[in-house]
């Protein structure tokens, strides 16, 4: 049986991943997302949106999609997908994002240190991370280009499974930001190493 | 008068920008698209869509839309634009995309190495470049969210100009692939920095 583990709410957790493993992330209590950075194993390849999109030739991912690296080889493929909608546009929210969307003084919880931490417990020291696939987050693109946040679909217990291609470095963080948890709190994500 | 200085057709050309100085990118024949790199002076901070896509709440930008960096500061603002329409989803073309999408063997020219090459000549080594601003391109997201190729917009003679807000190392690449070209060969880009 899978251990569950326990992303805290607006925090983060890193896990290794080797090829073939399954990933499960729960939203344990719905409506809450989060993001997810992978790397390889000594941390020089890493995630890419672009080359995701250029090969899929899409921007929504869901099952059977895979999620690949800035070297173009495949570092995640989704094999279950409970909610269907995820977001690989936006960069993590950071401080920054805080303080000039928010107008934020001091420090905030935030994605962007999250996954940086929990790389860097792992022994991963990137200098600079590439856009997060943003689990569960609901973002349209309307005709015109423009961007809008919707609730997100998932509902407590739902989930999604994702199988390691490549011996992955992995950061997961609860995301802080109510704007995209349907204006609700941060609470705690769920992940399990599945055997499916 | 500005000096006019040639990205040789399927080639790249690097150049340094001083904060406040413009950059005009001209399409000399007509439908050639291609891709910016921008850096900090040091390489330490870099372009990213994520960024853009999230402060800027869309991603199809012109006149008056900021580049922000992976730090969240601006890096160009585009005061004019001729064109209308531009690609921030897509990776550079590589050397693996042509192995992998066009069943290239050998060497192919492509983006990534000939931004990779003159940011070098300029003294920025990074270890790996986020997704590139893909001036002139003309990509289409459906309702589905699948990704459409539309012939450029752009004809000979048609023009945009960014305004640096920073310092910037920046690379610029003639794209090679005919996809994104109309189906066209690849062809020259000329640049000036230019006072407006």
């Amino acid at each position: 049986m899978a251990t569950r583990q326990i992303v805290p709410a607006a925090g983060g957790a890193g896990l290794r991943l080797a090829r073939g493993e399954h990933l499960r992330i729960i939203d344990i209590e719905g409506g809450q997302t989060g993001d997810l950075m992978a790397f390889s194993q000594d941390g020089r390849e890493r995630l890419s949106n672009g080359r995701t999109f250029d090969y899929g030739g899409k921007i929504y991912l869901s099952t059977g999609d895979v999620l690949w690296s800035d070297r173009s080889r495949p570092m995640l493929t989704i094999v279950e997908d409970g909610v269907g909608r995820h977001d690989f546009l936006y960069s993590s929210c950071s401080l920054e994002m805080y303080r000039i969307q928010y107008g934020v003084t001091g420090y905030h919880a935030n994605c962007h240190d999250n996954l940086l931490s929990a790389l860097r417990e792992l022994g991963v020291e990137p200098d600079s991370l590439p856009t997060a696939f943003n689990f569960f987050m609901n973002v349209n693109v309307l005709p015109d280009g423009r961007l809008e946040f919707a609730p997100p679909r998932c509902r407590a217990g739902d989930s999604m499974v994702v199988r390691a291609e490549m011996d992955l470095a992995i950061a997961l963080s609860s995301c802080p930001a109510s704007t995209c948890n349907g204006g609700a709190p941060p609470r705690p994500i769920a992940y399990e190493i599945v055997t499916i």
